[in-house]
């Protein structure tokens, strides 16, 4: 099997940039010290990145293409967490110079499908030799003014909303084919004020606590509400991560508005798991369960250190 | 010494953000799934990354406010090399979970430093394990509309110009703490159009020769000319990387105006060392040089693969 090593810098990065033409609003793309973009008149910018590293987010066995769709498909999510449209997404790549070229194609026809299926232009990026291989994204996303949804909004009396089923993303991998819910989320928000979203990264308990922390509020999850994956236990609805589905928080009223549109509209399901409680819990995240049903300790997601 | 695998995520992300308070145009910085931006009117937007690896770009012996400061500044550098202005930026960290905290408190003095000095505001990121220390830097800049200074524009009979000087960055550890030209380019592109610029990463000798494929033209460099650093050897100004000095191409006329201005106005300085020849040379880069120089072959610069 030919390595990258083979190709020199010049040749992989001729060939990483093959088949990417600009799109829409992009005045230079690869070739130049930075890609140069029109700004969309009327919007705010969203920017985030999200690394994925060999042996911690896949394996070198997973397939190049699943890890190319999953490293921009994390990013497309930040900003549909934000309620926003991507844009545009910048690439470094670091390779083990062993690493064989058809890994490399494998990994920028994931890349590429994501991007073509987001409208993401691929503008720039950087490629350097390391000992794993590393895949950051950064994003730009745009969002109409004043209109991101935060993480820090949610109020006492709020319903929780999920999107889709939780658990066992990695087991089955799904985390390297899952969607980004980009169209969701901005259906949702011109249906109803969102008064705070995130994407579901770490796992559920994990990230409600995250969302309870920023927005000073408390929250009660119906453990047999929430929506598991064939074959989840409640555990790993719970507790694994790499879902990637929203969790927001919206008025009673609005829930049932948005439950009963989602019903017809979106096949992804929509579902209410719970409710923000006041200001001073003495508990941020507390699960309610059937009795005989076991609740892990949901504050045990991944943690990277 | 205490390793970073002592905070946990949630403690190592809070000692991060220390001290980060968002700045003009930020309206929602560190803490939410992206970053949130107001839109500089009657702007192009710049946007490039830039990934340093432990063993490649530094050693872990290295100074770790140095490795910071090269972190960010590499990429204010990018910004600086297409006539703009840095503004904001996302920095992803993978660690092994053995770094002392010592190391990444010094990593983010160096990356805090520049980004006061160039005013560029570190509005989120993204940390992982990893089995060698990484930093990877997302940019974003502006600059006056259709103004962007792209490589692709330099025109047979123009004078090359590149500031500074040249040669033995990484011996002297000056590639820890060089100073990207950010004011210099701005201060030279509002005095002259310039027809094409990048900044000099992986050496004179590569550089120019992308410059050259680039614009489709030609260069003649002299030798003698260039303006080389305390005790490099003309091999090391024509194949050292790292410098980060600007390399330009302008009219005759402009480069004269441009000379004199800086003679008085430019304390790093700014040389004439070559001019653009013809589309149609069977070389892309020549080297005069006086009799019994010994010119290396230039195009060996460093190659990542």
């Amino acid at each position: 099997m030919k390595p990258v090593s083979s190709l020199g810098e010049k040749g992989l990065i001729a060939r990483l940039a093959r088949g990417l033409r600009p799109g829409a609003g992009v005045i230079r793309g690869i070739g130049d010290d930075c890609a140069v973009l029109k700004l969309p008149l009327g919007k705010d910018l969203l920017f985030a990145c999200d690394m994925l590293v060999e042996g911690v987010h896949f394996l070198k066995q997973s397939r190049a293409d699943g890890v190319g769709w999953k490293a921009l498909a994390v990013n497309v999510s930040d900003i549909a967490a934000m309620g926003g449209l991507p844009r545009h997404a910048v690439v470094s790549l670091g390779l083990p110079p062993s690493t064989p070229v058809a890994w490399v194609d494998g990994l920028y026809r994931g890349l590429r499908r994501c991007a073509r299926r987001f409208k993401v232009n691929l503008v720039g990026g950087d490629t350097d030799r390391s000992e794993k291989i590393i895949v950051d994204v950064a994003i730009l996303g745009e969002v109409e003014k004043l209109r991101a949804v935060r993480r820090d909004g949610a109020e006492p009396g709020d319903i929780l909303l999920v999107t889709g089923r939780l658990g066992g993303a990695v087991r089955s991998g799904r985390h390297l084919r899952f969607t980004p819910r980009v169209l969701e989320a901005r259906a949702l928000a011109a249906r109803a004020p969102i008064h705070a979203m995130l994407d579901l990264s770490d796992g559920l308990g994990p990230d409600l606590t995250r969302l309870c922390e920023a927005s000073k509020v408390s929250a009660e999850v119906e453990a047999a509400a929430i929506p598991r994956s064939k074959g989840a236990t409640l555990a790993q609805a719970l507790t694994d991560g790499e879902d990637f589905e929203l969790l927001m928080a919206v008025s009673p009223r609005d829930a049932q508005r948005l439950l009963s549109w989602a019903k017809k509209n979106l096949p992804c399901g929509l579902t209410a798991i719970g409710r923000m409680l006041g200001r001073r819990e003495d508990f941020l995240v507390k699960v309610a369960a059937p009795r005989g049903v076991k609740v892990p300790r949901i504050l045990e997601g991944f943690q990277h250190f």
